[in-house]
């Protein structure tokens, strides 16, 4: 059977959404043998202060790039986790508490991640895109956390990569607490 | 009239593709207005070595997000030079003669732009992706200068600004005396 999943990112400028996507493609794209196909969107309406990327990847050559129903959304903000209602049912809805006070009912799971909290406490609020990433690993079986090592470490700027290492799994630690 | 262009770049893991995608997202969505929608693609059996990245950008929303006929294509590898053939009618063909021995005829403007050595004077060879850029501004009047420099100050890694807009800058420079 055709293996394939939908993930959306969404928050504010600054909070590392296209990067997040950018890596996950990779681990799943470069490391992981899938295909798999980055998106990233800007809206002239917001300037930037918006963000929205997803990553489409499947075991056959994705036709749609974009996300239409996400198996699974990153939420960094209250409008991101508003427009939530698009998960698919029995999705994962992962959201940063500091940002998002209102969870919307969705036909899924909900995990209330504190990611920001946790890039913070590793040292760098720049971070919180590998942390989202760690989370995601926790809860999305198909995305290995070597395949994620893999392809933090080919696109950290030189000189990062041991601080997103630690951020990444920081975040896999964090959302193993928010499960259990 | 709407207003849509399609830019392709296509080339080597570790020349910056993606990263080159975003920026001109960012500066076409961000800084200009417009809207645009950045794609990119990894496909498992080159495992990261050829790397491709699309822009959608347009006075209206993009439904399709992938650049089906590219009105420009950068082709900073041989193969991507040979999948030039997509270019539409009239459009723009930048290759780096560094790695494009054979260029394919095309129905529009071929330019060998030398991105990889600009990079090189400039001091550092990841900064090709900038030259692309600058190269591309010159050739394409859509894209402006200005929006790039603001788009490429954002998206710098920290203490990486000023050698990333010499590289755009050098890029245009470059450009101009090919055009010439």
């Amino acid at each position: 059977m055709a293996q394939r999943i939908e993930v959306r990112f969404e928050g504010l400028g600054g909070q590392g959404i296209v990067l997040a996507s950018v890596v996950l493609a990779e681990a799943l794209g470069v490391y992981q043998g899938l295909e798999a196909v980055q998106t990233s969107t800007y809206d002239p309406e917001t300037r930037g202060a918006s963000v929205r990327a997803d990553v489409v990847s499947a075991s056959e050559p994705v036709n749609y790039p974009g996300a239409l129903r996400p198996d699974v959304i990153v939420a960094m903000s209250q409008k991101a986790a508003d427009n939530s209602a698009q998960l698919a049912r029995g999705g994962v809805l992962i959201v940063d508490p500091l940002f998002v006070e209102r969870v919307p009912a969705v036909d899924g799971r909900v995990y209330r991640v504190p990611v920001t909290e946790v890039a913070d406490r590793v040292g760098r609020r720049q971070t919180a895109n590998m942390v989202m990433l760690g989370a995601l690993a926790r809860f999305v079986p198909l995305v290995s956390m070597a395949s994620l090592e893999k392809a933090v470490a080919a696109r950290a700027p030189r000189g990062t990569a041991e601080l997103n290492l630690a951020a990444l799994h920081a975040g896999y630690d964090a959302a193993t607490s928010v499960a259990a």
